[in-house]
């Protein structure tokens, strides 16, 4: 197809489709003449993925160049191209060089093995500084509850990456972890909201008595 | 205590201090002369509220004056504060208006009651349709499998809110939402790594046969 049916079909405009192609975010097409190329269903695929990192994934673009890079290097293993997925996605703010150890008693805790250099675990790590900093460490058991959530969340998630392409695994990786972290902080949101309308079904303020 | 006691235990330059209070993040201390304010333990506690948003939380100075609004607002149950939170505390990106009928569906079905206008709504359908975009719609039962684990920990959540004083509760409202999202996020990366060693163990790439 040329450009202008590829734009119309993933919904983008011709000039935004060129730029993709200048950052090089979608491989050229195949020349037909000086100034045409001819595109594919895999232009097409690659247009939807690169406009939901950039949109909702919120990814930069030089980001997101990152992340197709570990989707389109078939020298990884899936186990590898997971990690380089999860170093160049956006991850958790973390400032400074918080301490470790904690982060790794849990983990060992809980059995779980990660790389020593893993961005989730600095993230973690991170995290758990933020909630002490904030004079809020987390209740007793709150982190093994949300372990567990984690736990079986993560495994199932691993267990539904397809087996057969390594590049379409990569893909399904990048796109579920970048794209599914929103549903599940949304879904949290919903079910405290819900919880909490049930735990507190008077709307007034619980200093207002009477009326 | 004076404002340098008062930096010197929240671990905060005394210029950060002043902005903060000019900023009216934390409220001014007891004037005791021209030039000198004495602060309390409350001050203390507000400013590394103060810092934990701004830091790890990633607010804007005006975010986090919106979330504090909600925190001392005193004429609001903590079922209505914790809508202000959510509110206004960053939320899932979302582009356009996505279409609500089919997360409205999900929420039917596991009988959860949200408001009309929940901004974890918009987020949950915005989230659904970036999939849809990226050609990633998700797997069967997927969603009924976060939608599960996000219940649980929302459920507990709630029923952790501290029930006495209402400031504490919206305090514990915010610093969960905001504090509590790294967390759980970092943890269902670590998970997945974890998944992904097990199942993936031969760090070659697929390719790689023999040696």
């Amino acid at each position: 197809m040329q450009i202008s049916e590829l734009a119309r079909r993933a919904g983008i405009p011709v000039a935004t489709v060129k730029y993709y192609l200048r950052e090089g975010l979608v491989p050229p097409g195949e020349l037909t003449g000086a100034t045409r190329a001819r595109y594919g269903e895999e232009h097409l695929a690659r247009l939807r993925l690169v406009r939901a990192l950039l949109g909702p994934g919120r990814l930069s673009v030089a980001t997101a160049r990152a992340v197709l890079a570990a989707v389109d290097d078939p020298g990884t293993s899936v186990h590898e191209a997971l990690g380089a997925a999860h170093r160049a996605l956006p991850g958790v703010g973390v400032d400074g060089a918080p301490d470790l150890d904690e982060a790794r008693a849990h983990l060992r805790r809980w059995g779980w093995r990660v790389a020593a250099d893993s961005p989730a675990l600095l993230a973690l790590a991170g995290a758990l500084d933020a909630l002490r900093t904030a004079g809020s460490p987390p209740p007793d058991g709150l982190l093994d509850r949300y372990a567990a959530a984690a736990g079986r969340l993560g495994e199932q998630d691993v267990a539904d990456i397809p087996a057969g392409s390594l590049v379409e695994a990569v893909r399904f990786v990048v796109v579920n972890t970048v794209l599914l972290e929103p549903v599940l902080l949304a879904l949290r949101r919903l079910a405290q909201e819900d919880a909490s309308r049930r735990r507190f079904p008077d709307g007034r303020p619980s200093g207002a008595e009477g009326r």
